[in-house]
């Protein structure tokens, strides 16, 4: 079955995801489009790259070969400028070992303290393979704030706000953080492009 | 043209890697076994795992299918015990980024600093996929030390020595290292598999 508008005016879609955090946040952004999600697990390679486009796009891929209906995967990353970039890509793998300790230890001292989040949002109909991008600029906090959200959430300053993202509501964090920017650009495409009530 | 004993008695293999260093290590090894090494450079796609053999396994297949010929890919990484197996497969992401600095800053204040260096070597004929690894327990060091080797070489002690791998000649450390450990279990397989004539 493919995604599409059925008698109640909704469209599907599936995200291959095993954050369940990450799944309500979209979830939350994609009912304002009329958009129902459904969260899979789907297992399967990752590819490594220092970028996140190639990524998603191979995950969207692989995620659409096992679900067999429209499908998104969402993979998303802290930049820090005075890291080289570190942890980008590996911020998951980074989040698990070194932790947000790690992060702040590894900045102790460091004033130039800019980063951004990325969110890279990859699209597969069996048909068409889609990117959208999103990106927050930001700080990386001097110590932990916030317990909401999830990965680097607490130690992330969003430009404009003097809060970190684990301080933010869920609501608040939608409207400005990098996976909100990524996922209305997949939103407007569908409604552009597809049969979306809206 | 696959591998095998020439005129010389030599047999070939290809190592598909961009690191000349590595390349010299491994050549100079299998050299003691007759086997003569050429290095390719092979573009391909990396997996991202925590587990290094997989992404050897799947490098192998891949450089077979470009350069048809018998090859081997090798890929090591660092695994600290205090960092959670931090930087671990990632190593090479992280020694970009961080450098040795960055380990080290990471490491200060504690006195568990157990680590250990992994090699994991795939090799590929196109009927067969083998892994062979090789593993060296040691410490990260309180500074870096020496200038030899490559990557986090000047920042690890291997066991029963007080010299980092930055401080030892290329032949001390082909005696001890997880490389050489890996690559002479794979010059044994051969030696016994195919027609070596040491």
């Amino acid at each position: 079955m493919r995604g599409g508008g059925d008698m109640q005016g909704l469209y599907k879609i599936v995200f291959a995801t095993c954050n369940k955090k990450k799944f309500e946040e979209v979830k939350e952004i994609l009912q304002e489009y009329n958009i129902e999600l459904e969260r899979r697990d789907v297992k399967g390679l990752e590819i490594q790259s220092d970028e996140l486009a190639p990524i998603a796009l191979f995950s969207a891929i692989q995620a659409y070969n096992q679900v067999k209906r429209e499908v998104i995967v969402e993979d998303s990353g802290l930049f820090i400028k005075s890291l080289k970039g570190f942890p980008g890509t590996y911020s998951s793998f980074v989040y698990r070992t070194l932790g947000l300790k790690g992060i702040l230890k590894l900045m102790e001292g460091l004033e130039e303290r800019s980063a951004y989040f990325l969110s890279s949002l990859g699209f597969c109909d069996g048909k068409e393979v889609k990117l959208f991008l999103g990106k927050v600029e930001g700080w990386v906090s001097y110590s932990e704030r916030g317990d909401r959200g999830f990965g680097f959430d607490p130690i992330f300053i969003p430009e404009k706000l003097d809060k970190t993202f684990g301080e933010l509501s869920l609501e608040e964090k939608n409207k400005i953080s990098h996976r909100s920017r990524s996922v209305r650009q997949l939103a407007e495409w569908l409604k552009k492009y597809r049969q979306l009530t809206k």
